[in-house]
């Protein structure tokens, strides 16, 4: 009961006790009496007359002001952290470059770092909850990451139970693309659906499954696990090991692999001048260079979208899902992959599937996986046990 | 309240009311006085003694032994129609040929022929439910069939409307396979697992999506139609028009056109022989030149399982779901077919989510769709509001 007045504060913001009571069915004393146990322990306060409705004026409800979470998407090249309120407004976030490869030690190290000079920019010592995502599998209930493909010295390293003795509040851990997917379902386009697939272009490639309002992780926690998707029987080699994957072949990674090749044999001398001065390519310099007018990159975007479109119409002929999100570090190259994606996978898939459906960039970028992560620890610090301040 | 009465006892069999107010939370007051409304209404009845737990003696209750409910699963060329008791158990059924073709007044009246027959035959005069299932997209709240790629004359057809007229009763519309995999749930090797796919494999190829324990239908309907999942640019026309569907390669009607062509060209002697015996041949002929050794029909299963394995691996990575029941009328040619398909599926998909999935045929054949229909009427049925005998 707490835990749900909670939620629907977190969610619409602030309400009077009769529509508190009226969402979730119950009188209006036993709502009454709940509101007074949650002003008690500092989670809830009044917050000014609600509209008149001819009655007698009754008080707004809201989330006490001072609430704080943080939310940690860790990626395997760059990590973005935030601190929020109780209704995970984003009070302060950043983003900084991070090798996931460098092992649990170094990146966390990196991530405490982080949060605590955020904590001392808004001025707060202590969180009420850490939501923490990955990109790997992760086992959920126990809270560490298992197996990951590309994610060496992770597996079966407890995440959760070291960063909650770090903060010393309570701690979720759960898979970068779920936590982005979840952010997308709280303050992104996906607010209004209740069906959609979130599907995250980064170095990886990842989807996160929300059916009839509920993150789906699988029987294992592995699914959406799509960019080891074979959709070749021979290709390049994967950072899993196999080859054929989807992401060897489309994902951010594979497409600076791809303008490295372009820049040295010459088919591409803007891709060409990129390297020359960067040392480097990445796939963001792809996006630059199609903007530079460079045919050969629009090419490379183009066989990477035409992959992406494909696995997306299966998935679209047998999930039948409302909207696909595509977010991810994607910035500069979204529209002409998204034009891509978008062309084959109407094309592949089934008409009545395809209808209606709505396949577009995510508007919250980075700020995905901070709200989500954020939401996350949110759900489990207002549930029915957890609800005091620690 | 009724209904989470009437759904535990259709699921478990007898209980005390002690263990009726255990399951659902309430007390046993409120159990007795519920159950007490539901013998008036001749829904549930006592059922003997309870096991002593040293206590008072407790008597069972169980659900009223005349409640009769109709199953009918209509496919793309054969219908299973059934009669059920209450908790599901199939009293009588049948299974005859059909031509979906024909359209829904000549399909529809061969079931009512059927199901009047069965109901005769078992000495009912009017059931307390029929649900059906049809091999096609069907507009579940509406009660009709929708745009159905193999099915001239069904769209927008009121079947539900018509068959509740017809039997005085009420009646739900589902896709055949969605029916099937409930029937699995309820009664087949799917019993104990809350995630699952059943895959149909008949004249066409669709699946049955259950996660967490709930069908899932997808937001127009139409999820698991992975019969027209495009998994060729080229390939033979489908029944819906597009090239390179799954179905085209590996559905029934394909291996029945694939086998025809074996035998005219001289490829295949023994099913040669077939087709001059039978005027025709048909999926199940494969399976019987199978078993009389013939190499040719061997190997047209294993292409059709190496492709339906190919899709499964994907949507395995997707979903990362705890079983796979293979169904359908695959009658003879089962066991061939899923050592393909398991070995296809294994080998492409990634280690986690198949390190303990499960790929099994389905035991109950033809009565799936039958129960699962029964089933889903049930559900109608004992929900509030629609609990009284009509």
């Amino acid at each position: 009961m707490q835990a749900r007045i909670l939620a629907l504060l977190r969610d619409e913001g602030p309400l009077s006790r009769v529509q508190l009571a009226d969402r979730i069915g119950v009188s209006r004393t036993t709502i009454a009496a709940e509101v007074g146990r949650l002003g008690d322990v500092g989670l809830t306060q009044e917050a000014g007359p609600a509209e008149s409705r001819g009655g007698r004026r009754s008080t707004l409800v809201d989330l006490a002001p001072d609430i704080r979470f943080v939310g940690i998407s860790i990626g395997a090249t760059a990590m973005s952290v935030g601190v929020t309120d109780g209704r995970l407004a984003v009070l302060a976030t950043r983003t900084r470059s991070c090798d996931i490869r460098q092992g649990p030690e170094v990146v966390l190290a990196a991530a405490i770092e982080e949060v605590r000079e955020l904590l001392a920019e808004v001025g707060v010592e202590q969180p009420m909850g850490v939501g923490i995502g990955v990109p790997g599998p992760v086992d959920f209930s126990r809270g560490v990451s298992v197996s990951p493909p590309i994610m060496p010295g992770w597996d079966g390293y407890p995440v959760r139970d070291a960063m909650s003795r770090e903060f010393g509040c309570p701690v979720v851990l759960d898979n970068d693309v779920n936590v982005m997917a979840l952010g997308e379902q709280h303050s992104g386009v996906a607010r209004t659906t209740r069906d959609f697939l979130f599907v995250k272009i980064g170095t990886g490639i990842g989807c996160g499954i929300v059916v009839d309002g509920e993150l789906y992780r699988g029987v294992d926690g592995c699914a959406g696990d799509i960019g080891h998707i074979r959709v070749e029987d021979v290709g390049p080699t994967c950072a899993c090991g196999n080859t054929g994957c989807l992401e060897a072949f489309s994902g951010g990674a594979a497409l600076a692999r791809d303008a490295t090749a372009a820049a040295r044999s010459g088919r591409s001398p803007v891709l060409a001048a990129l390297l020359e001065q960067n040392g480097v390519l990445t796939a963001a310099d792809v996006g630059t260079a199609v903007s530079a007018g460079d045919a050969p990159s629009l090419q490379l975007i183009r066989d990477s979208g035409q992959r992406i479109g494909q696995v997306l119409a299966t998935l679209v002929s047998f999930l039948n899902p409302g909207l696909i999100v595509i977010g991810g570090r994607v910035t500069g190259i979204g529209h002409a992959l998204l034009a891509e994606i978008r062309g084959v996978t109407y094309r592949r898939s089934l008409s009545l599937a395809t209808n209606k459906l709505p396949i577009v960039l995510s508007e919250l970028g980075d700020e995905a996986g901070v709200i989500g992560a954020a939401w996350l620890i949110s759900g489990a610090v207002y549930a029915p046990g957890s609800a005091s301040r620690s």
